[in-house]
């Protein structure tokens, strides 16, 4: 297994630099947020090209890949299907999607109208896995992973890689994990030259349940954030990176992330998913504190709301 | 009449550095929104504390002046209201707002949970003006006005103050029009070193109907984004300003807006009133045509809308 490192993400940088948005870095005094540190860092990724950070691995990993006539293939209704679809647009290549039949109706137009061909198979998720791969087999369509995939870990960790070309390293990062391609590819990026921490719903901790467990392992699944961070499993290439690379995990209670979510509209007019809350939720709620000089940045990482579920 | 010129600015500048947020200034290029412009700058002002430009006036206001010890008094139901409300809680002042009894509850209770005193008189605006106005007469509070006080100007002008410390001036900078307030501060702050312009509703046109008139005049106010832009005449200060340093006055369609403030969310996730949508509809109809070359500034005023609105 080949893991990403900062050389990975330096390269996927320059690949993907007109494929996706340079996303704003809000740095306000910790207070502005009512919280006693010294700066706040906002990194708004849910302003990125498809809403989530995904297109940013998406692109890199279409972009360094040779692309079949058959195009692009994945099982995902959520972040990464869509950004496979909105990549996939964008660089004319054909995309299958395949979603089980709880999907909502709304998730399939939504792929739909961004070009991608929707195959609703199976009664949940491991089903219309499993026929897409049977699929890509077929096809020879290129295989994407919504999180664990080389290219992939290194494309989520070009935003890292951007916010250090704009403002330097800050003495924090915190990350919503869900299973792990973006805090993979940030640590990935950072080394040890700051401290990437991670930030887990109670209810989907695959992380953390893996650093219980000294190995990855399979976790149960829900929660207000499931949706965006509903993997089983933290993927191997996170959890290859995170041991030596990720200096704690924490996990927040559903209630601290509609809250945090609610704040961030209320408070900041930011319109994100409850997913993009858990770092906040997490220094809000004080699972994680940090000394009063640092600064603190908090990745916002996706913004796949219905904004009338704000209010 | 005193005209608040560029020192004016500068001084508002350092006055409410530590009030307000230096809000993001998200640079894109031109094709990243589907324009045939060099660069987009969206000034992200809609993320500024009370969700609107308007605090940078108010507490420029508030700190220039001896506050009375009846506090502060405004008639306003709109940005103007809340952003005195909420400049007035920070500060820890007495605050009274006049509502006409057309306003709706909602608006009476987000000033209330501001702890702003709200005074609800009359059957429309005038009559709640002028019972402000009475009120005041007796308190002596100072009275905040929404767009046509000289520390309201200078205050609004720290945008553009913002925005040219932070990447320099671009070559035009659209903006939204009302009472003119916004534009006056950040036409005082430029003087004539890039093109600034207004863009009005059609249905609101106070701007556009003054040069046509040569003098300022009442127009009709009405359309989808009266609630913010609904002033019956430019102000004065804005008239004194426009006319040599405001290069041009557009105006745009109702169903323009709508359709700008949809793509402002469904394509960047940007959650914005009406009002912070004229700029980028000028550029999307074609109202305003820049030269390809060209960076050009929208200011995104205002996020004070319901997000169920947007889908």
């Amino acid at each position: 297994m080949q893991i990403p490192d900062r050389s990975a993400v330096q390269a996927a940088h320059a690949r993907i630099a007109d494929d996706v948005r340079r996303t704003p870095l809000w740095r306000l005094p910790g207070a502005a947020l009512g919280l006693s540190v010294q700066e706040v860092w906002l990194k708004l990724e849910h302003l990125q090209v498809s809403g989530s950070f995904k297109a940013r691995g998406m692109f890199n990993r279409m972009r360094s890949q040779p692309i079949p006539a058959a195009g692009v293939i994945i099982a995902s209704g959520g972040n990464a299907g869509i950004a496979v679809a909105c990549a996939a647009q964008s660089l004319g290549v054909p995309c299958e999607v395949y979603l089980p039949e709880v999907s909502t109706p709304a998730k399939r137009a939504r792929l739909a109208a961004l070009g991608a061909t929707v195959v609703v198979h199976g009664a949940a998720y491991p089903e219309a896995l499993a026929a897409c791969l049977e699929r890509q087999a077929h096809t020879g369509a290129l295989l994407m992973h919504a999180y664990d995939q080389f290219e992939v870990v290194a494309g989520a960790g070009t935003l890292a890689a951007e916010m250090e070309q704009e403002a330097g390293l800050p003495d924090r990062i915190l990350v919503s994990v869900g299973g792990g391609g973006l805090i993979a590819g940030i640590a990935a990026w950072c080394e040890s030259r700051t401290r990437v921490e991670a930030v887990e719903p109670e209810l989907a901790p695959t992380l953390h349940a893996a650093r219980a467990a000294g190995h990855p392992v399979d976790v149960s699944v829900g929660g207000v954030a499931a949706d965006s961070l509903g993997a089983r499993r933290i993927g191997e290439l996170a959890w290859a990176i995170s041991q030596s690379q990720v200096a704690a995990s924490h996990v927040v209670s559903d209630d601290a992330i509609k809250r945090a979510q609610q704040r961030l509209w209320s408070q900041m007019r930011l319109a994100v998913e409850p997913a993009a809350a858990l770092p906040l939720a997490a220094l809000v709620e004080g699972v994680v504190r940090p000394e009063a000089h640092e600064r603190v940045a908090l990745i916002v990482c996706g913004a796949n709301v219905d904004p009338a579920s704000l209010t």
